[in-house]
């Protein structure tokens, strides 16, 4: 794994290989923090990524790589999008400008985009409400951009502190955004899919006034490790 | 343009110039993002700066400069308040104390103001959202304030990072707050008029597929500036 | 006072003294705002932390101390919970991690806990908006958390800011959070019930077209401190 | 004062009249804490403003406004400086790029600036320092920026949060930076020499062991606002 | 341990208990990581507070509690000071304003006092470093403040998320701020001087290439917990 | 390139494929501003890394992926550690604490590191300025670390925001961290040696007085983008 074409500035890749469609639709059933555990707690972005509106949404990612101030690639890597496809926006350094409105949200519904992901800001806030059209994102801001410097779409990129690779599978609702490697998706899903199941048990449990100190057995642990009960 | 006056305190100015209503209230209908790509991108406020309850409104600015931990010239500012103006209190230093709530709130509408924009803390967040008066603020603490020292009214301020002359028109929504000065509000709404116009037909043509890259013929532009399609 | 006892960890003390319930009760009706004047403006954990849900309760607290990105001593401190009680988590040092979601709340609710403030991170909001849990936090995040470390329960605490011991009032609110030490909240329930009972009527005048600046008789003391009026 | 030239872009001021040179020399020897009191506590941009390298100076302003990531506009302002100004940069959205480093702070300092205040980041850090050319930012990044986009040279800005008029005086060192209007600085600058006068007797006093609370007469007035000592 | 007495404001207690004088010493020489380990990681101020100039130091807390804007109780505080103290400001709210600076320095100098804890803003950096005053703060600002409000003083405090009772022993370097209660100092200075007898041996093993794995022994717990070495 | 590695925990990766070492070392003269320039403006970590005290250094990366307050893994690296290597730790979720001191720095240095960047906490810093070994790191925290989970050595990571792969160069001084790929080091060490080779022309031609204007030849592009002289 080398890290070149990371680093490439004014380049489209286009033809990119996805994730496994039916798998990743599963991941979104789990939502993030489900998978965050699947995944053996790795691959969360920052948690200053925040949606616009509540949402829970999953799809296979198209890059973009932008600059600061700067959103001429947005219209490029709307014609990369097919329809399951999030796109997942990164900076190559700190902006809170609105990259993305109603305009640009009404072109990506139209090419079948599910969401944005966007390390920076985002504008007509509203609209996007309307219009039901899921973003996640570190800023709100009216501030609109420029055209006119190359960034790069569909290559591997960190966005809020997580590294994607185009065709990764991302998972996102209200408590965060999730990347899942392309070759990982049908492996994490049965995985989420196991914890899932078991959860309904637990929740009967502790609904029921079990703790978890007996239905997880860390009574021994605890006391072990030196745990003390005073009155 | 000189700025003495701004740093005069214990002044309260009475008789300020307001921007003219029409344009004001026209600029209302656009939203923050329109009327700051209208301005040149001029004029928005920082990004923290978030409205308590999602709204959209448009107004005249009485100014008030205040010190950390001290409301007292809330009061003061709330008699020069007229129908149709918009508070704008800047702070001598950070503070994220609650200057205003339900109380003051009551006063202020009850002299016709349209609703607050402050670089500091409110509190009463839910009973503001039942009257119905909107806030832009930087923090919401329950922490309250003491009265003992002297700001001043209708000077000129620093609010959040833009500067506001008492009059200036103030367009605030769920994407941020712009300020337009005062000269300025009828040529702002025109061209902000301008720009809604063109949207609808923009908007059309990408709901139906047509490309950014098309419609706004980026194409070439972009192979100038050295942009590689690779496979 | 000696702060020993806070500093010891691997301890659950049991029987705690709670503060009286009836007070206690009465103090959720004031909320923060009122709460935090009656208690001499003391007392408020810092802004950032914020209801996950729009909310208002009060209660008593139970603490629990841990550490960054383990979540073992919440188990712990699910068995001291009694009926109306509140958890109060904090932290050895800052951490945004999820030690929270939809399976710990289920055990809460089940011991009778009316909330849970802690200075970190908690997941799964969307359900615990669904189960009716108020949840105030200082972060969101999907990451979840081993169980490895001891930490302690019911010894006083600094949760964001703010000390709390064993027992005391907990009033939350969308305003914040606001801690009232056991032994004073008869005290600062009368405090809050006068301060209720003066608002109605300041709300009426001030809904008339009264000024503050009349109704507090202002208008001298800013004369006296050299407040001058221009045109 | 209207800001309208303030929200105008590309646009370069020849001509602006500078603030009284020996008072602006005479504030630098206060420094900026004794300018900030002397001026009321008014003008102080915000606490992140830091100097590169301890230091101490006062100057005219010559402004520069600055798009993010877009450093064009710092070679047109080079052409306007004159012995004696200290250069201000302000940005139109936050940006911590590096926009400055040796080259141009060889080609300022061949023009005779005393300093540069820029709100965004700074490189070459080590260099500016063997240069003895004194740099106050809000960061330190070895990020370049692109020249495309047109910003203004000497119209008003607002940097930090401070308000500055083209030949309004600076005052920066290791306590932060102060802006002091063109017209007012000859009156502070006769305060802050009464300030400083009464500083030296001060000093002397208390290094002999009085207190404040008895050079200040501070123990009536204690008493009456209610102090009490207890054992 | 009921926290009544933290919430008073408007007292000042005379008289308090001072931990153990020589353990109190011996604290500094071990600076605070290692106090902070011997203390079972427990008592560390947030790392947000750093020196103003390098520095090490151990004392007793006196405490003072401001509020925002308002440094009046500093001149209370200066007459509680007895040599060897360090004087530890606690603030109701945030503020980065300027509380302390060299004349208030002179005095708690000739006071005995050896440093200043505080969680707000100092300013005369540059002096404070020539008197060689040691400060430990959360930011540097020229802004001054009024003196207004009563706060307390002596009484216990949460400053930087740390509780301090007056007495307890502050030890500050430049890895930041430790608090140790009173009636722990002999025992946590036992426990460091333990820690640092072993240190000198392990630091030669180290230096001779022997690694942790091996000199802490833990090959084994790394194999079991499932470490996998992969070429 | 497929992330799959980059997502595994508990793996060390024992053989790697270094960066060139003449190119790396190359790299260190020009310093991280020219590599980052060389590099096309990419590769930099987040300008909140800084030095804890002034140094200039280049080696290639071994890395290391690390959990909140668990600093076990730290031993691990040691062992991977070959004369000219940086090491490089991750976080898995932010965190403050020191994860290293003098000990770990005593091992680290008779391995044959040259530096350390971590994305979290250091302390011991006098110590370690005393030893002459570089640290960059997100804080600097007295708070100590447990060794209880498992992370991974040698496997891709994000770092402050930059994508790191082992065996890559990193170029660290005063203004911040650069990363440069293995495959890279050569084609941008030339291109950084031509950047440096045009300077010492350009500074001696601005110290002479000549503008960036004319010296660039700007004016025709700025005339041509609309700038506007006004006296």
């Amino acid at each position: 794994m080398t890290n070149t074409l990371m680093n490439q500035l004014g380049v489209v890749k286009r033809n990119i290989v996805r994730a496994d469609r039916a798998a990743v639709d599963q991941l979104g059933d789990y939502g993030s923090a489900t998978v965050h555990e699947a995944m053996g707690r790795m691959g969360l972005m920052k948690p200053y990524m925040r949606p616009i509106h509540p949402a829970r949404v999953s799809g296979t990612a198209v890059t973009v790589l932008l600059h600061p101030g700067d959103n001429w690639m947005m219209h490029v890597v709307a014609e990369q999008i097919q329809p399951g496809d999030i796109v997942v926006a990164a900076l190559t350094a700190e902006c809170s400008d609105g990259y993305f409105g109603d305009l640009l949200a009404t072109s990506f519904m139209a090419r079948g985009a599910r969401a944005l992901v966007i390390d920076a800001g985002v504008r007509d806030v509203r609209e996007l409400g309307a219009m039901n059209f899921p973003v996640w994102s570190k800023a709100i801001s009216a501030k609109g951009t420029i055209k006119a410097t190359l960034g790069s779409v569909n290559v591997p990129v960190v966005c809020a502190g997580a590294f994607v690779a185009p065709g990764d599978a991302i998972v996102a609702d209200d408590d965060g955004v999730v990347v899942v490697p392309a070759a990982d998706v049908v492996r994490v899903a049965q995985a989420a899919a196991k914890r899932e199941a078991l959860e309904a048990d637990k929740r009967a449990k502790l609904a029921s006034g079990v703790l978890g100190l007996d239905m997880y057995d860390m009574r021994g642990a605890l006391e072990k490790a030196g745990l003390v009960y005073i009155d």
